[in-house]
Parts: C-alpha cells; structure tokens; sequence
C-alpha cells in the first residue's frame, strides 16, 4: 500500500493520502452492507434454513467482528471488545483465533438483536476510523492490507447475504419479494453460441502476491506458467431456454451423462430442474429476490450445481472450461463492466434492487459477459497454484484450507458487488452448491 | 353451555349472559398472550431449536387460527380469511382441515412478521366478537362448546409459549433473560417426606362429558370405575437437594435402575443431570427465563424426563404413582389453589415475571402442591378411558390420536395459567421430553 | 420345581425324578434349536439387516450363553468358559453381567462360524447336564427355576429364529424359500365375524409366581382384579381378504384413521400394504419362509404393526381389546391348541416345514384360533401389574425394563414353539414392529 | 492386441498365439482369486459393514459378472446367463447395462452362496474358454480388449478383496487372523529422509491409449505435456515411527494443520491416529491380516487418509508431491519391482501370507520403493487429462465419472497384484478414505 511509485510527497503525506483513501472505501463498504439490508424485516435476517447459509445479522455482525478482531483488538491497546461474547459468537473458522460457536445453529443466536449488531457496527466503525487515523507508519504498513482484506471480506458477504436471504426466502410458500424488481429493459434474443478458438502453448495463470502490489487473494498467486492446449470456448454462457432443452430431453433422468457424485446428489435430492426454478400448470417460473416471476429464457441459467452444469456440458457433447482457459479467453476484457450488484436504490421507489442476472449481445469473435452475470463453474478442482504459500497467522486460514472438494467458479455474477471481482480471481464451492448464482459457458477441444 | 340449572331467565336473556360472560374470557385469554411475549425481541420469537419447540410467532398465530377456523369459517358466512395462506401455515396438525405446513420447519418461516401476527389477532378478536354477539341460539349452542375449547387451547399454548421460549433462549451462551425475577421469598426447608396411605378398592375416575357439563377435554372421560390396590403417596414432590443425591450417587451411570429406552435415552444425548442444569466449577446452577441462576435446592426439581424419573423412583426403592393414584389422592383439594403462572406484572418493574417452580409446606397428612409447581410423571401411558369415543370433526383429533407412547402427567406447573387445570385434568408427553416444567412425586404398594 | 404336593417319594429321589424330567426338556428344546436351522444356509446365519433382527447363529450362541452364564458359571466353580469373548459377545442386553457387543453391528461379526457355534451348544450341554446331575439339593433349588428360564427362553427365540431369518431373507429379490412349504390343506372359507359379549365387572388378571407355582415370567404376575366394562369381542381374527377391503378403501391414504405417531411412521416408511405382501400386475402375494405365494384371503392378516391394526378397527367403527378383555374372554380355551410352530419334519420331503397362519372355524358363540395362528395386537400398552416387582439379579433385567413404548399382544402365533405359550402370557412389541407374525381381532364397546 | 510389430506369423497363427496368452492369463488371475480367498471361513465373506466394502463373495460374484456380460452377452449368441438375476445383483455401477442392486446392502445378500458363486465362476470360465477359442478375427479385435481389461479389473478386485476383509474383520473384538504371517524378515532401519531435486519445466504425462498399445485404463492418457515448477521429493515414504511423532506432538489436536473438511472429519469420526492403530497400555500394535501385531516404526505408515497425510506434510513444513511430480521422479524405475502381493502359498504353512507394507534401503540420490508397499497420496484431485474422452459403452463408465473429489495415489501397494500397476497408473480415492494401503511421501519446493 506504502508504494515507492507514487512517493513524490513526503512519506507522512503520502500514508495520510492512503489514509484518506482506503477509509473512505472502508466506510463505503460499510455502508453499503447496511443500506442492502434495509428493507429486509427483522423476522428474515434471523433464520438460517441450512448449515451453507448464515442469518443476515450474523454476516452484519460477522463482518464487524473481523475488523474488530484483527485491526482493533490487534492495533489498538486501549480497545475493549464491544461484548466479550462476540469473538466467539462470530468468529467464522479461524481456529487460530479460537473456538466458534457451532455453525448450523446460528439460526438460534436470539441474540444479539439486530438493531444490536448495528450498534455493534457503529461503534466498530468509530474506533477503527480513530485506530487508523491515529496510528504511526510502522502500523499502518502491516494494518492498511488487512484493513484492504476486511473490505474485500465484507464484500464476499455481501453477496452471501443477496444468495443466503434469497435461499432464506425461498423456504416461505408465499414466495417474499424483498427487494424491488430490476430496472426494466428490453429483453433481446439471445446471441447464437458462436465459439472462440485459441492456439494453447504456455501462458501465464495467475499474478504475484504481496507488498507492492494491488489487492488479491493469497490464493491468485503465484504468478505462473501453465501449459494449454489448444481449445474453444462459447461466445457466452447457456440461457435458461437452452437448459429447458436438456430438461425436456430427459437429462435429469439419464445418469450417463453425470458424474457418479452427481448422480447420487441429483437423486438424495430429486433434482429435476435447477434451484429456484417452478413448474406451475405447465409453466416455468423463477424465485427472485423481487418474488416469483416466470421464467426468461434469454437469461442466463441460474443457481445449478457443477454436476448439472457438467451433465448438460456432456448433454452437448462439450466440456466446461478449465480456469486456466477460461483466464486466458477472459484477459483483455475489463472486469469491472459487467452487471454487477449495484445497492444504489430505485430512483422511482426508493428502495435497493434485487440482483438478476443479463446477458448482453456479445461482438463477433468476442466473449460476451465474462465478468458479471452469472458465476461460470470450471472443470478444475481448487488447488494451490505451484509454490503456493497461505499467509501467515489466522489470515492465512483464508483460503488454503479450503482447497479440496470444491470446484473453481471465475467471473463473477450479479450479486457481486462491483469493483470486488478480477480477471485472476479464484472463487469455489462444492459442486452440489446451487444457492449462489452460477452458471455455466461451454468449452471444447478443437 | 346454555344449562336448564340457572335458566329462571329467559333463554334469550339467558344467552346474552352466557356471551357476555363467555367472550370476556376469551378477551382477557387473548390479552394474556399478548402481554406475556410483550417483553420478548422480535428476534426470540422467530426460532424453532427442534422439532417440539415451535416459535412465539407461530403460537400466537396459530392460537388464532384456532378461532379462525373453527368459529369465524363456521359461523359467519361473510367471512373471508385474513390471508388464504394461513389456513397452511398454522394448521398445527388437523388433516381433517388440510394439509400442514412442515413442523420442523415452523422455524424457516420469515413471514408473517411479529407486527403482522398481531394485526391478525386483532383482526380474528374483532371479528368473533361480532360473529358471536350476531349469532342465533341454535348456533349459539354449538359456537359457545368451540369457543371455550378455543381458550383453553390457547391456555396451553399460554404454557408451551413459556417452555418453547426457555427452550429456544436456553441455547443462547448469554443466557438471556427475558422475564423478570420471581417475587422475592423466603426460601424454607422443604417438608420431610412424609407418606400418605390408602386403602385401595373401586374408585370413581374421570368425569362425564358433554353438554351441561362444565368444560372438560374429552380425554378425561368417560366416568368410570377402577380398582385400586393400596398404596402410598409421598406428601411432596422430590426437591432439587434430593435430586443432587440421585446425582451424586452415580444415579446417571447405573443402567440398572433405568428403562432400557430410558439408558439408551441417556446414552444418545449424554445426560448427566436435569435439563436447564449446568455445572459450573463445582456449583450447580439453573437455566431460568430470568436468566442463570444458583440452583435452590429446597424447590421441586424439575425439567426431568420420565425416564429419570423413573430411575430416581428405582434408586429409592419405590416408584411413580399411578394416574389413577394420584387422581384418587388429590380429590379434596383446590385445583385452582396452586403456585400458577398469573400474567401481572411486576409492580416493582412493570415487567412479566417468568414462572418458577416452589414448595410449600404440608400440614400434617395431607399433600403439599398438588396443583401448581411442577408436572408429576405418572407411571400410566396414555390411553383411552373405557367407552371414550373421540368428538366428532376435526376436534376429534385434539386428544385421541395421541394415545400412544406418551406418559400421563398431573397437576400442572408454574407456568400452567391460571384456572387451567383441574382433579381429573390428563396432561401426556413422550417419556424423553424435558422441556416442560415437569418433576415427580413418589409412591409406593404397602 | 421341587414341590411337596408330590413328595411322597424322599426329598433324594424326587430331586432325580425333576432332574430327569427338567434335562429331558431342556434337550428337547436345545435340539428343536438345531434342527429348525439345519437347512439354513451358513450365509443366512450371518445377516442382520437392521437393529431389530440378529443373525440366527447369534441367537443360536446367546441361548447357550444364557445356560452358561447364569447355570455354569454360577454353580459349577471348575467350569472355564468356552471362550473368554463370548461373555461380551452374546450377552443381549444384561447390564448387570457386563458390556455388550453393538447390537446393531451383529451382523458384523465374522466369528465365531456356525461350526463353532454348533461346538459351543454342544460343549455348554454337556457341562449343563453334569452340572445339573452332581448338584446338591440348595443348588437345585435355586437352579432348577434357572433351567426352566432358560428353556423357555430359548423358545422365546425359536420364535424370533423364525421371524428374523424370514425378515432377512426377504430382502433377496430372488425370494429364497428356506423351508417346505406348509402341509396340503383344504383352504376353507373364514367364519363369519361373529361377536361374542361379556359382561364385565371385577376379574382376576394374571397369576401368582413364585416358588411352588408353575412357570410363569414375573411380568404375568401378581394376581390382581381388574374392572371390566361391558365388552364384546370377535370371534376369529381379521382375515386377509378383510384387510384387502381396508386397503382397497383408501385406509393407507386416510390420515383420519391413525394415531399420530401411527401416520408419520406410514408416512416415513411409505407403507401401502402388511409388511411382506407384493402386489405384482395387479395379484396380490405374501413372501413366506417356503417362498413367494398367492395370498390366500381366508387366512389371518399377519405382519401388520400395531398402528395398521388401530388403523383397521377404527375403519370398521371397533377398536383392539385390552390385553384384560382379551384374557378374560380367553379362559377356558386350551392353550396348547393351536396352530404352532412343530419342528418335525415333513415325512416327504425329510425337510423342516415353514411356518403359516391358519384359521380355524370357530364353534357357534367360542372363540376361534385364540392361540397359536397370530400373535393378536391389544390396545393395552406394556406396563407392570400392582405390586409387580421385577426379579432379584440379572433376570430381573428380563422384562420389567421394557414397560415403555410398546404394547402387549396375546395368544401366541404358528412360530411360536408348542406349549410356550399360556392366557396369562405377555409378548410385547413396538407399534411400528412388523416383522412378528402379528395380527388383530376385533372388540366393541356394547 | 493384434498388433503389425509382431505380425511375421499368417494372422491366423498369430491370433492362435495372442489368445493361447490372454487366456493363460485370463486362468492365472482368476485362478488367484480363488486361492487368495481359500482360507477365509464363509461367515467372512458375507459381510459388509459400511457401503465402501464389499463382501467378498459379491467381489468375486461381480468379476465373474463382469466376464458374462461384457464378452459372453457380446460375443456368444447361444449364451444364456447362469442366473437370470445375477446382472442386477452383481452389476456394480454400470448405468448402461442396468439398475443395480443397492449398494449399501450387498451385505443383506443371503444368495448365491459362496459354493454357488464358485460354481458361477468355473462355468463363466468355461464358456470364455470356449467362447474366446471359437471367436473370429472381427469379434476377436474387440473381445481381446475388452478380455484385457477384465483381467485387470479383477486384479483390482483383488486388492479390494484384501483391503475390505481387512476391513470387516477389524470390526470383531478378536482381531481374527486370516492369513499366515509374511516371511521373516531383518526388519532394517529407515534410510535417512534424504531429498531428491529436479529442475522443472515441460515433461511428458501420460500415454497414447488406444489400440496397438500395451494396456492402460483410459484416464492414463492422452499423452501431454505438463510445465512442473522445480522441486524436491523424499527418497521414501514416511514411516509409522516418524507419523508417531506427528501423533505425539499432538498433530490431530492442531487445526491450523489441517484442511478444513480435514478437521472436521477428524472429529466427526474423532481419529487420533492412523485407521487400524491401537493403543493399549501404552504401547502400540497395529491390526493386519496376520492379527494384531505390535506397529513396526520402520515400515511405512499405511491406512491414512488424505486429510492425515497432508496434516503431516504441514507439519514437517513440507507438502505432498503433485501426481505430475511423481510421475516424473519416478520415471526409470521399474514399476514391477516391489513388494506386491503375491498369492503364492508359504512354503512351510501352506497357507497364503497376507501382505504387509515394507521400506527398502534407498541407493543414494535414488527413490526407494516407488512401486509396491503403499499408495501413496498426491495432491493432485483426479481430473481428467486434456482432450481426455471416455471408452464408448458402458466400459465409459470405468474411469471417467469418477473424476470428482478424488485424490490420485500412485506407486501400488503389498495388496496390488504383482504385475498390476505402471509409472502412469492413477488410483483415485475419496480424501477421508483410509481402508486402502496407503501412505504418503512429501515433496517441497525448493
């Protein structure tokens, strides 16, 4: 953050520069967090429906937790936690830092109450803005990229709150509709599934981590070759229209082309269709966060598992991309054009927008939507990059801890907020996770 | 309801007083529960910690439900339901009406909101106060037996409000206390524990039921004749100190004094003492609803299972009297003459006092609290008295379908509202549940 | 066993005379053991295909463990054991005798094999007829009451021999049929269901036990009365052909008809039909020990659970009868005449003949088939008779810790051994158990 | 099969030839089947104790299967199956032939018994005799292949048979000892953990699969390229002595060790040391087929899943190699050349010896026991190779569907068969698998 490159002014007037800077995005982000919650009823932001999802207070408070715990409670020698019992109530999994309360009951957590956890929020918020402002370089070196990390955590959870209360949501046979509906638009065909080919050979996956750099994960490095060979990858990803003709084909009943794992979870679960989808007399529907709405087809499929968004790959005779394919198609595009989760609200109602996913009319011999939209699962299986180091200290049970059983997603979709995504941004779940918005694109080889 | 025995009036006259009288009851019911969950956060009354235990919103809604159904879409052909969907969400279990919305899933329900519910009191008040002031005498006949069955109802709801919302707090690590402390008492030594003998032979058990009959459930008849072999009832139920004896000895380690189902009861869920107790460096203490608190041993122990019981009768050497026992040597006594949950509030606070279990002193040969305390487990399952018949309609599945594996338990507890219980009044819960205000009284054969 | 009422002879020369007649009954019984599963396959030996069923050598080894444990090791101080782990091995469920094997992992254990089993009854009988011979007459006193225990307690599990192998075995698609078939028979149409009606009013129940009496299990005892209301009972058991009416109804898709509990084990279990009938393009058949067979209506509806047979009676407007209406509309009838379970084996085929419900035409106003046939479910739920006390020792663990949650059924079934059974006997059994040879008769309030 | 390199012969001769070799192996590895399994009783080989093993008599059912179905069915008209059932019984996951038979019960199956499903073998064997000798040269280009694979699939089979009667007999408290002891043998200290280097950059995975090619799976190819990062990798694997350091250091109480599904399956299944590990008073002893044997700290430790060995890997501050990493290190050494198990019989007992795992001495800079003693763990999830495509048919369903939370291990172990495994052969289990032999060995960057 200290960066020699823009070090013309004096070292002091350059940290209170970056002071400025990075606490001005640390309140937005705050900020943020609170104005999406708004319109929510108390009653949602308590109930958690399975061990995947959290309440909304617990991300709120969890978020603040973070900052408390590893900026105030770190840097600051004069701060008394907020309530003793907070570290545990909402410490996530950093054994490092000690234990947690038990995960699938946070749905029990009576309190603290929500007004409580604003509280909580604001007088986090007080002492980081003063432990920040009052703190010597040598603090500041070691606290900006932590504080850097925090606002890019509470990013993370601000999309876990869009999936988590729409998965809350979902529960409720009157189908809730929280947010307003997304801005009218003109809903355009989809483009035809054109293909994009590139040659392989080596390319460099991934970028350096550390002191000097722009914010990434720990998990985005090292900065690496990789050897491709050379493939095609679909101008954009599959439409809900496409998916209704694996459905109508059988797919969900023809186990040839799933995974075995896949397989079992489509029938423990009785998957026929994707999640949040309806079937009613005939007609197909989808729970949004702006209630129950039929089903368009030129959106982009939503909220499937890795094992259906292989089985429809198979279904195609394609293939998923692996993520070094899918980086290497994607650079050259901006990461922050995409349609993103925007909680600025509705000029016309006033109230936060729940987030949808679009597809856009991709150019010729172009990629269409590769940031934004939808999540796009990939075929590889989240591993540490050659050379990989987690970081140290409870941070560094960030990310490497995770590194099994779960597929890479790349791209970002419209419950990410905007500006949190990159080209070499790694995200992952299980591959029976169908709460976040993922989709998928298709890729071959030549 | 409409009874020959004081009808020098005229009928009409006479069934204007029986309404009068009639719906102040239900008024005062339905503001009893309103007030008691006045001083719970919105937050407490959204969560189920397991499937027995459903949610304060839940209660309140379907308490209303009750009369919704069973007087308002009987009797007023007018009237439209508040929401179509409640009829679903707030069918506890009356396939007779329809289908239920999943039990253990009352918990997920984010809507209606804790404001919402109570419109929808209101809303069902309003409208059964003038479906019944409106309602002719041949109606009148049949609403007036509905009407009071539907208070009573929400009389035990009144009691499982109580226990669910202890159930659902207990899980918090705060322990918060919603209720204020009890009144302020003297604590004395509990009575010795003296025995009463009877002789045994027929007894008359149960009481008739039916029109002209004051209220009664339909389970605690017919009136019939039992034989009854002599016996001995303890003047008291078992005190906490005396509990800690069963504990102290091994009680909970020796299989032999157990049930079979009762040890792998234990085993399963690894019970070491009564439930709500905890153990903290060597001092006991007790969950209550005006939060943790040193464990008194002179009162009643209670939130004990049947099985425990069961084992603490073995473990001295007699055993649980039988239903008919007790209802033999209570007879004689004031039910309504008991340690009751009353609503008031604290004059000190102006807050709820939460309920708590006491003893009182016995005069020589006599009981001391049969009514009132705590639940005493019987060791008689729960079945049908000879010639029940169930009622008619959907009613008929309020008791009789549940005359298996359930034990009977007498007497009511503290948090039983007042003027709720009665001599032949037959309350039943499975032999592992622990979340009620229940304790035991000990007997024994000559 | 050594009563004076038949002492003329000297006290020495009686004791040999009881000697004799209790050894001779004691090979009898271990011999029918043996030769009932002689044309089992080793495989079949091995099985336990859920927590309730254990594999038949198991059973053949526990039966000899009880002689071991509670005869050998008791009065012979030279006995060693025939192997050290049997103790843990084969104990059931004796807390007092020490730790027990998993009881649902019996299917888990390899050893020891059939053979060796086979070679510890024979080791254990012989040692158990020497001890018995050199025994003096304090020992035989205590013991001879043992031995009988033991006896009947190894047909207690010839019968559950019988239903388990059948339970296991009918988890083969292919049907295996380990036993002939039952002997020709003229299938002869059911009795029409007449009702036969008492009284009521005071009536002795159960019987004394002790020394001096006759064998009986503690549980039938003591003799007490019990109060009667007017009744009348049905004079055969509920056919097939009957219960096809029930099914036919809707009585699996009427949530009216059940318990509560009843249903949601229904539900879970997704019960349409008696455990072991398959309906195969539209013919209805019954999985038997000699194979997959027609159904033959005229016989006595058999596998069903408690809540099926609760289900049936409240179908037709009757009810089940309590175990003490049952008893005492059964005195007078023989015990010992029945269709029950004979080990000898076909003179045809040389092979051990499977066993069948049957029914019999019943004499105008008597019962007919009350023992033997099927086991009859009551409405009574298992619990202990006034001033019942279970036995001193580990045999006390014999019955009374099972007086929870299950109900008692009457008279006996065609696995039953010949002359096990009596009027005052008590089998118990979960609602939801299936897998006995249990069914219904009728009873009515008058 | 047929291959140009060797084709001096007339084709005729040269077809005469290959099937005189594939059928001599054909009777060698099935008749090893028979042998490895001679001594176990038949109570042994009916059991399944949890859905990842098998019995052993459905293995050798399933093997036998797997001949049927895929050369008789294919190749001989007049073929009429042993057993009508037996494809649903004996089908193990193959989609495209049919339902299966429920997995997790194949130990409820009663039938064939372990004599009728030697008879099911000997007459398979006889007809592929028959059938292969009369098979022309079209059906021979295709049966020979297929022919090929089952040889190897039930040489899989085979080590499975070891690892899961390992397995069921690890459940009986008398650690039964089926097999004789391995030969006596200097056990000899571990070589000291030296550190092989390499120095990265493009090496060949895999291999051409297809036809005129020796034998491999399909998930063996294609042949690619792969760019490895420099590294090191040890010269042998860990041993029980080093992992009882990690034990004692408190390894499985430190979370920050392990992978986060790591921890929680180390306490879900509370593991604190390798699986077949027992501690008694102190000492420890390790269950092997040969009984229960004090641990030997200079063998290899074995039976530990994914999660333990990446634990250990962490901490001793190194990592698991990538399968890529090990596939080039232990290029040039000769993959038959180890210690596999080999059924031959010990000469003095006459019994066959149940393998166990052992370390050799490693020759300076060079790997000891890449081949033989134990599996060892990669980091690599199995996934597929570029431009991978799964066998047409029903044999597509080998490999292929599996590539999803697997691990991949490599180098063989004592249980493979002797001539099974090669440098590019990947086995794959799920990361918390633990029956199989299989150990790790560390790598590091350098």
């Amino acid at each position: 953050m200290n960066q020699p490159t823009h070090s013309s002014l004096p070292v002091d007037a350059q940290m209170l520069r970056d002071k400025d800077a990075l606490l001005a995005n640390y309140h937005k982000t705050r900020d943020i967090s609170v104005r999406m919650t708004a319109d929510l009823e108390v009653e949602d932001q308590v109930i958690q429906t399975c061990e995947d999802v959290s309440p909304t207070k617990w991300h709120l408070a969890h978020t603040t937790w973070f900052f408390e715990t590893f900026i105030l409670l770190q840097f600051d020698q004069s701060y008394t936690p907020f309530n003793d019992q907070f570290e545990y109530l909402f410490n996530s999994y950093y054994n490092a830092v000690g234990p947690q309360f038990y995960r699938p009951e946070r749905g029990f957590l009576s309190r603290p109450t929500v007004t409580e956890v604003h509280c909580y929020r604001r007088h986090v918020d007080e002492h980081v803005e003063r432990c920040i402002r009052q703190m010597y370089e040598a603090d500041w070196l070691k606290a900006a990229a932590i504080l850097e990390t925090g606002i890019h955590h509470e990013q993370q959870h601000q999309e876990l709150i869009l999936t988590d209360i729409k998965e809350v949501l979902s529960h409720h046979p009157m189908h809730p509709a929280p947010f307003a509906g997304p801005p009218k638009r003109e809903v355009q065909d989809a483009s035809d599934l054109d293909w994009l080919s590139f040659e392989g050979g080596l390319t460099s996956i991934g970028r350096h981590i550390g002191e000097g750099e722009p914010f990434a994960y720990d998990n985005e490095g090292p900065l690496h070759q990789h050897m491709l060979t050379p493939f095609e990858i679909a101008c954009r990803p599959i439409t809900n229209g496409e998916f209704l003709g694996f459905v109508a084909d059988g797919g969900y009943d023809s186990p040839l082309l799933w995974l075995s794992d896949g397989w079992a979870a489509r029938q423990n679960h009785a998957w026929t269709h994707p999640h949040h989808w309806h079937c009613q007399d005939g007609e197909w529907f989808q729970y949004t966060l702006h209630g129950l709405k039929p089903l368009v087809k030129e959106e982009p499929v939503c909220h499937i598992s890795y094992f259906e968004a292989n089985a429809y790959a198979n279904w195609c005779n394609a293939r998923l991309p692996t993520e070094f394919e899918w980086e290497h198609a994607s650079r050259g595009y901006a990461s922050h054009d995409g349609n993103f989760f925007d909680c600025s609200k509705d000029p016309h109602t006033g109230k936060v927008r729940g987030p949808s996913p679009t597809v856009s009319a991709a150019a010729p011999q172009s990629l269409a939507d590769p940031f934004g939209s939808v999540w796009e699962w990939t075929q590889s299986q989240y591993a540490p990059y050659p050379s990989y180091v987690a970081a140290q200290g409870a941070l560094g049970e960030y990310n490497g801890k995770f590194m099994c059983n779960q597929f890479v997603l790349r791209g970002g979709s419209c419950a990410t907020p905007y500006g949190h995504v990159r080209h070499t941004y790694r995200n992952f779940f299980p591959p029976n996770a169908r709460w976040q918005f993922s989709g998928l694109r298709l890729a071959r080889y030549v």
